[in-house]
């Protein structure tokens, strides 16, 4: 039997978890826990400007890397975090939040502390906590071995996050561990699978219009090479909803863009809803990613496989994971799969090129679509960025990170900075509109302080133009304070290297992606477009939103 | 009986309880009703560049203001502001918080719409904020008259912050008005007070030193010209804890400093602590801002005035308010207070002027203290700010804003927005440091959106200082991204008016401070401090928080 800390013993378990850099800010009741971080081997901290921008950073290094860790002080931390925390739970992306919080005495006798409400009550963030956590626990000396392993297990197995309530003293304290757990086998339902495949070969063996929706869920449970395997077989219509887009490979033969429901083309609605069978994977629809909830896919002919459960024609098989699902429809497909069509070849929709001189939305997506490379990381935030980003064709394992579900704007910044420390290597794209930025934008700093080189397209369209197209689009609270943004990142470091650019033409823009193109270098490039401009999918969703919004009880 | 709709009705509310702007973020769930607010002939709008930062500059609005409201969007707009509406809850500050909602239609069937967790539960957000409220409700069409009486009638009694959740529909919903209601009568408990004057009177009677301690919930509930009244009839010894600071005239004889227990100096803590009995006014003894509970205060000698209760030698009287309970004490007052010590002239403490040519905090505060003048709004930043303002002599009919409970760094900024907002005509001046700064910057941009000129000192100590002196004094994690300050005002803003200095020695801070003296412009003077310089108040307190975090169970 060994004898670590707490503190040391969370990390070792973190760092099994594959978790190799801990974002957050700091704070009196975690410093004795950070000293741990420093002296530790495999995990590096990474400090961020505010809780709220670490939460995001984390979020999207989750989503990089399969699994992220936070850390925040007692009460102010977490609760600034908090909303990205929910952001994580709503999304299904496994951040272990830990909180340093005041000495175990302190809080036994309810005393007055800074970070307290002063009520002598401990709890209410805890509370708060549980509303967005997979598991959470309040870690003490006996229960911190065991706890740290329950919380961590239970948060990446249902992808979401877990919270850890770490007291300084608990901290510092040490544990006798117990001897090396062997990993659990994972738990095969064998019958609930071959009940699922007997009635999804009934529903598959007659068809000939097949179809696939995948969506973010199944890569939350990376199964895009199961996927990918599958359509090898035969390249049936596959679509994905904008949430789960860079699931499926959108260069495999078969591929027909972004299911919006309504707000799709009419060549993609019609190869995924005019079908015999429609196979979704890991799907969640949502108001905005639906044109509110305008989908066709009766139950009667869906099979729909959730990370728990999966459903055939409405009747329910569970427990039963995706992959084992996936694994069992496998020699289904295999043995009907001939028969079923295969989707029209050229049916991804090519838009005519645009001549204008002023950048317009579609001039932009034009030509970030030629920009895009193999292995892009894009990150697009929640308003005319993801929009647009949905009618993208993305190249050979190039992923894309929009939150549509939660879609809290300014999101994206700090998760490119949480996206390109987990990988370094690759190109990371942000597109944010200016008033999303301005939630967020210190974690620019950091971005600059860590060397890091991400490449930032900020869609300068004078305020929240994603709201202007909901209501009041020319409502003064739909403006912002009107920033010099190029001249933000020398503002944030002191050595600046970035490059920035203010353009407005479209000629411009190819100028400065033939540059981009060539070298690597933190980059700002302020797009300066039209206030009412907006990409065709966010013009046909909002139409629905604000019915949505209007309709009276 | 007239009819108007719910979001009318709401700003109506409002406005009657003395509120003239609402802070906040637009978002698609509050579109409609901010229609409203844009309409209403006596709310302004004041948009920020993010929710937590609305929240801070709201919780500044109302210290200067008595009640403030901030309105936010479900889910990530008011879960990104909970930590400053936990502030306000903290430190009681009413701020209403309004939270624009999702449809009623959408809630009741259970949507997974956007700004949802997608589990079909719209109550999350709500028992969240219920931690942090004094009041809270979902308004309908039926109860929205009187559950919006009721919210905000609690969060002005308890001055503590109020949570309305307003559905779009519900807050276009027509309603039919009660009657004017006729306002009510103060309670008086005749019976309490007279059984606390009594007892007050025999403790009071046969004493000879008699000493007065006022804090910040005294206030809250206004009683500085009460205070003032008393200490008018006999100029006894009279401190206040930090986070009451200007409370008390400090100009008034009898004033001798800030009171922090072991904290304090000989003198202060003797004039408070040596004595046959103190009157507490409205205090909380507060880990920060007593060295860890150091008080030598023994209930059988205290005299001790809370909002709805008050103490005399260890019994208690209630209900009674710190009102009655301070006119009471006016009779007993007069009758015994001449047999009264009164405080020793100069006991407050002059330190010598320092001929360092690099600015130290020593030469810094020094420097302020020549600077303040009467009316002056002071924010400190809960870092070396903070403590050191603690040892300024404040002028007449000036103010100090600081956070020592809740304590999260960054709140000053968005407080200096909101008040300057509150009080457009008065000087108002942030000191904060750059860690601090960091967090919420952005709103340096809404400042000058507004043409607001409040003079900022940043305090450029490179990193956490305050943590630097509790814990890991050279470690990393105490380091920040290095910022080029001045130049962020020009970052922010398009048509920037603004003044910036980066100075670092004594004789530059006189010169800059001469010129602002004669002029009004928005100022940012970036102050370059050594980053192990520590007001001496700050080197006492760390030295117990350190003892305190490192304490075992």
């Amino acid at each position: 039997m060994k004898t670590l800390n707490v503190g040391d013993y969370l990390l070792n378990r973190l760092h099994q978890a594959g978790i190799r850099h801990l974002f957050g800010v700091p704070g009196d009741y975690n410093l004795q826990f950070l000293d741990s971080v420093i002296d530790h081997p495999d995990i590096a901290w990474v400090g961020c400007a505010n809780e709220l921008n670490a939460a995001y950073a984390a979020d999207g290094y989750g989503r990089c890397n399969g699994a992220a860790a936070l850390l925040t002080t007692f009460g102010v931390g977490e609760l600034s975090a908090i909303n990205g925390i929910a952001g994580s739970y709503a999304e299904y992306v496994p951040v272990i939040h830990i909180v340093g919080a005041p000495a175990s005495a302190a809080q036994r006798q309810g005393d007055c502390v800074h970070h307290s409400l002063g009520d002598g009550d401990f709890r209410h963030f805890l509370r708060m906590a549980q509303e967005v956590s997979a598991a959470a626990a309040v870690l003490t000396v006996d229960n911190a071995v065991a706890e740290i392993d329950r919380v961590i297990d239970e948060a990446l197995r249902q992808h979401r996050p877990g919270y850890l309530l770490l007291a300084v003293d608990v901290a510092a304290a040490d544990v006798t561990l117990p001897a090396e757990r062997s990993p659990e086998a994972p738990v095969v339902h064998a019958c609930a699978a071959a009940a699922f495949a007997a009635a999804a070969e009934r529903l598959l063996a007659p068809a000939q219009r097949v179809a696939l929706l995948a969506d973010f869920l199944a890569g939350r449970w990376q199964l895009q090479a199961s996927l990918a395997h599958l359509r090898e077989l035969r390249a049936i219509p596959a679509a994905t909803l904008l949430m789960g887009k860079g699931v499926l490979n959108e260069q495999q033969p078969g591929y027909v863009g972004t299911y919006a429901a309504e707000g799709s083309t009419a060549a993609v609605r019609a190869a995924i809803e005019e079908t015999d069978v429609t196979i979704c994977a890991g799907v969640r629809f949502t108001d905005t990613l639906t044109a509110g909830f305008t989908q066709q896919l009766p139950a009667e002919r869906l099979i729909d496989l959730q990370p728990f459960h999966a459903t055939v024609a409405g009747e329910t098989f569970a427990p039963l994971s995706m992959a084992q699902a996936l694994t069992a429809l496998l020699p289904i497909y295999q043995r009907h799969c001939a028969h079923w069509h295969t989707a029209p070849p050229a049916l991804y929709e090519e838009t005519a090129p645009t001549a204008a001189a002023v950048i317009s939305q579609q001039a932009f997506w034009q030509a970030m679509q030629r920009f895009l490379q193999p292995g892009d990381i894009i990150l697009a935030d929640q308003g005319t960025a993801a929009f647009g980003a949905a009618a993208l064709r993305l190249p050979q394992g190039a992923e894309l990170i929009v939150q549509p579900l939660w879609g809290s704007i300014g999101y994206t910044l700090p998760a490119t900075f949480g996206a390109q420390t987990a990988q370094p290597d690759r190109r990371v794209i942000l597109i944010i509109g200016d008033g999303s930025a301005q939630l967020t934008i210190q974690e620019l700093g950091s971005i600059q302080r860590d060397g890091l080189q991400p490449i930032i397209f900020l869609l300068n369209n004078d305020g929240y133009t994603v709201e202007r197209a909901i209501h009041g689009a020319e409502q003064r609270y739909n403006d912002i304070a009107r920033w010099n943004w190029t001249a933000l990142p020398q503002a944030m470091s002191l050595q600046c290297s970035a490059q920035s650019w203010r353009i407005s033409e479209t000629a411009q823009l190819e100028g400065v992606l033939a540059l981009l193109a060539q070298q690597r270098c933190l980059s700002l490039i302020e797009v300066v477009m039209d206030k009412q401009d907006l990409p065709p999918l966010l013009r046909k969703v909002t139409a629905a939103l604000h019915q949505r919004n209007s309709r009276t009880v």
